[in-house]
């Protein structure tokens, strides 16, 4: 990605001269906070999935009081502002979709450790692997872990309310906020914490068109002594969530529960050559842990059983390094996918478990007759699946991507689910909305925005359909 | 309490003509759901701790249509609408303050086990402690336990969102919630689940005034296998709050840690006789739980040496019965508070742990200072404290008892606390709203509430200082 920048940089003129609220903001927090040229600006235009539009100015706050000037020379200037953490979310939640102020949090990382407290208080742009790592010679770690924690930001996290494999046993990102900073539209700072009417709580997976979120006080918890994995492949999906099923039914609650099709499991293998039985239809990648091996050990039984019992080829990782390859095919299926087709664009459904074997086919069904490139994966032991369409743009129809992209949202609200598991809405699902949410509820939606964003300033075209009526913006790789 | 409300029916002339608005209820639902005499209405005016206005008509639904026609009618007839469950709550959350039509939701009590998704579908009017009753033959629970969940309801635990002992390890009411229904100050239904703007958050704890919560689709989980019960006393409260962050501090997550002062532990032996040790200056009563023995015992072990090393005096609960017996004497703290004064003034302070004994004493010897008879006991794991002001109205002024109870929640406030652990803010903490709050942060509260109830139809004079200027309710025993 760093090269396409560094490439397009050549094409633009440099020598343009600075917007005026580059030159405002400048006087105001100082030129080492503002970046006005446009190759450094369009550095800023997109997130892991989605090409926005270049932003007029892109500020560097390094404390609170810089975001509240600079949300206040925004909005003397009448223009939108976009907070930015690693802009490496899945649904174009930082991606600007009409020329704005990018707020990029990156700068503002302290992070205060409390042990007595077990709290850990974090700017917006503190990198979400480096809590645990603060926390762990404590004794303590913070648990939610979306794929990208090693780049992703905490401000960017609770944006967006991430989630990760640890959710299905240890919940999303604001399961863990005790407080939050953020400063309004009006560039008005406020505490909250999680009493009264629950702002704070509205604030997290609002990406950042309520407010900004600009620190957290986040709840810590002692890790698990023990942890444990097995991987078993399957012939059929349907098997796969008929075993996942079965084990939960059984009493067993995995920290973590994670599925690839196929079609995936061979993008990853040829990627990675770790042995993955290729010629599977499904594969269950499960940890257990606790702080009791017995336990531990009992549950991860209680899953081998049940994936036996539905035709589950089962292989137990025999220790941690072991553990830890099984894994890395699951954190390298986004790399692995994008040597297929140059883009993608991706979902991130959650059904009822009941149902989940029904909606894989049913996906996988609607793939094979559009002739599009199909892979899913995802946390099943929560029903969030994230059906992922490949494709080349130079070849393959862009509206034929939205189409398939429509139809597989409408087979996850048919069968009672949601769009948005851990991704956000962002531009990316914006157009699946109007069909998710009932429209008195959209309205209702709406009147919390206007009533914390009148002047609808903050992250325009994200979350709510009302404000880009063109649908979901365009995906690349 | 209905020994009172049978007295004062007597006084009420049951003649009067129904109010309009009833006729038309009757008319809409059938007469067997409306309560429109003096004598019946009167029962709905009151909950556990705060005497409110006598409703002009009560309404009981027993599905979400009759939720909706009650809703329209008293918009048409331009009356105000108090939600109400079992009216169990302690800050008057349930209590009109103006002349309103009450919906009570004890009718609406239909439960859903689904032991395969791990959760229970219940109407608000379920009781609380059903939810775990209908679950248990599943192997699964429902962990909140505020004090009243043998009576209390599912929708005004939300409502309020409840906490309760367990709450320290497995967190409140509202942590549990996966979807919600509820009827808006409109008369629309919506269904709620968790993501895009979590709107199901913001009604969760806003007292009726945001909504009314009419159904709640709830996460269970697996009860723990073992649990251990340990009693210490302690000379003086700052000891037994050394202990607590002692055990916390040496790696202990008790799934319960209740504390008691001397003076309630006094009121509770007069009421039982017990045994407990009435010299005592404080007492911690403490459980823990999890699926492995050994490490339950390792824990209660880590917090028994906390208190023997803070000059505690231990007693471990020798089998079930006797941890049950231990419990009694928490379960009893209101009952036995009633005996000592008719009337209490019960805040619900949450501190910082490590402010802990400064915030008792504070408060301790204000109460010594005021003359007034005050008690303090609660979740000293999460720092979620209930100082009660003791009084007798006939004797004692209750200006002095509001000035008193304005001192203690400042107490709570200059030590960064807050004002709500579980209770709620009802009309009894709304004058401390103001200095709990600040003005910006509650401006954008109001303008939520607002977004959500523009003609303030919904609960009036509760959470929100603006709809009522003239201070707290006036509390009962």
């Amino acid at each position: 990605m760093s090269t396409q920048a560094v490439k397009t940089r050549g094409r633009t003129n440099s020598k343009a001269a600075p917007h005026p609220l580059a030159l405002e903001l400048t006087r105001l927090l100082g030129g080492h906070k503002v970046l006005s040229s446009s190759g450094e600006r369009r550095m800023y235009s997109y997130d892991a999935i989605v090409m926005g539009v270049v932003p007029v100015c892109v500020v560097l706050p390094e404390c609170t009081a810089d975001v509240v000037l600079a949300v206040r020379a925004a909005n003397a200037a009448g223009l939108p502002i976009v907070g930015r953490g690693a802009a490496s979310g899945l649904s174009g939640g930082a991606a600007p979709t009409v020329p704005s102020l990018v707020l990029s949090f990156t700068r503002m990382t302290t992070l205060r450790i409390d042990p007595a407290r077990r709290e850990a208080q974090a700017q917006a742009g503190v990198v979400t692997a480096a809590i645990s790592e603060a926390a762990r010679p404590h004794g303590l770690v913070y648990p939610p872990d979306p794929a990208s924690f090693r780049t992703s930001t905490i401000g960017g996290n609770l944006a967006e309310n991430a989630g990760g494999p640890m959710c299905f046993k240890y919940g999303v990102s604001g399961d863990y906020v005790k407080a939050l900073e953020f400063v309004d539209a009006d560039g008005e700072v406020h505490h909250l914490t999680r009493d009264a009417y629950d702002l704070a709580g509205l604030l997290i997976g609002s990406e950042g068109t309520l407010g900004l979120i600009t620190e957290a006080t986040l709840r810590l918890s002692t890790p698990a002594r023990f942890t444990r994995t097995l991987m078993s492949s399957f012939a059929s999906v349907g098997q796969a969530a008929d075993a996942v099923s079965g084990a939960i039914a059984a009493g067993a609650v995995p920290a973590k529960l994670e599925f690839m099709d196929g079609a995936c499991l061979g993008a990853v293998e040829d990627y990675l050559h770790l042995g993955l039985p290729r010629e599977a239809g499904a594969l269950l990648l499960i940890d257990t842990d606790g702080n009791d091996l017995e336990t531990v050990e009992g549950e991860l039984e209680l899953v081998e059983h049940a994936c036996v019992r539905n035709g589950g080829t089962v292989r137990r990782a025999a220790n941690d390094a072991d553990a830890a390859s099984l894994w890395q095919a699951r954190r390298s299926v986004s790399p692995a996918l994008g040597r297929i087709r140059p883009q993608r664009m991706n979902e991130d459904i959650v059904v009822p478990r009941s149902v989940l074997s029904e909606v894989v086919r049913e996906i996988e069904a609607l793939g094979k007759a559009s002739g599009l490139n199909v892979v899913q994966f995802g946390h099943i032991g929560d029903g969030n699946l994230h059906p992922n369409i490949l494709f080349d743009p130079r070849t393959e129809s862009e509206e034929a991507v939205h189409a398939l992209a429509q139809q597989i949202a409408s087979v996850a609200i048919r069968h009672g689910g949601v769009l948005s598991g851990e991704h956000g809405i962002g531009s990316m699902k914006l157009a699946f909305m109007a069909e998710a949410i009932d429209p008195v509820t959209l309205a209702v939606l709406r009147d919390v925005k206007q009533a914390l964003d009148p002047e609808g300033h903050l992250n325009p075209g994200k979350v709510l359909p009302d404000a880009v009526q063109d649908g979901a913006g365009s995906s690349h790789a």
